[in-house]
């Protein structure tokens, strides 16, 4: 995932996932698609381990863009349905990428 | 995992892993024992999926420690052998945490 240089700013969603998957997939791949679509959108990231802890990161131009997506209704939807279902607990973190480096490809 | 309350530092680590993994997990748990034990270090989330796409977030106090922690001497060598045999390409950006929030536990 190529990305501009900094400044950006991540979205850091740490989640540990409930037993109640049903629909989840679903919507994650709903949000992942509709969050592409909006102003300021730079790219995304996830990884799930096998005890469910979830981590996912989007990075996004301004803090504006964070600010739209979130009040976004289909995404505030979804996450009604994360709380009240799909997650046990999470964390969202928002921050400035200040330097990056990278290696490889 | 509890963090103080904002601003401090994250740094998001996402990395492919190549197909060589001989002595990467011994390495990756006496990183994260000896990372916990630096000054300015918070704390410590990871999440690899099936598709050896990992992503690992620490937590820091001050740039300052993110700086020493990249100059010690046993992470050095392990990030020598990271980039020898056991990735084949990661990222690496540092953040300055603004605003957090949580759900659940």
């Amino acid at each position: 995932m190529a990305l501009p240089d900094p400044p950006y700013y991540a979205v850091i969603f740490t989640a540990q996932q409930s037993d109640d998957t049903d629909g989840y997939a679903e919507t994650a791949a709903r949000m992942e698609e509709l969050a592409a679509q909006q102003p300021g959108y730079l790219g995304f990231e996830a990884a799930r381990g096998a005890d469910g802890l979830g981590i996912a990161v989007s990075y996004w131009r301004t803090e504006d863009d964070i600010r739209g997506w979130k009040r976004h209704i289909e995404h505030a939807a979804a996450r009604d349905q994360g709380r009240k279902r799909w997650y046990s607990s999470y964390k969202l973190r928002v921050a400035k990428v200040e330097r990056s480096y990278e290696f490889g490809d």
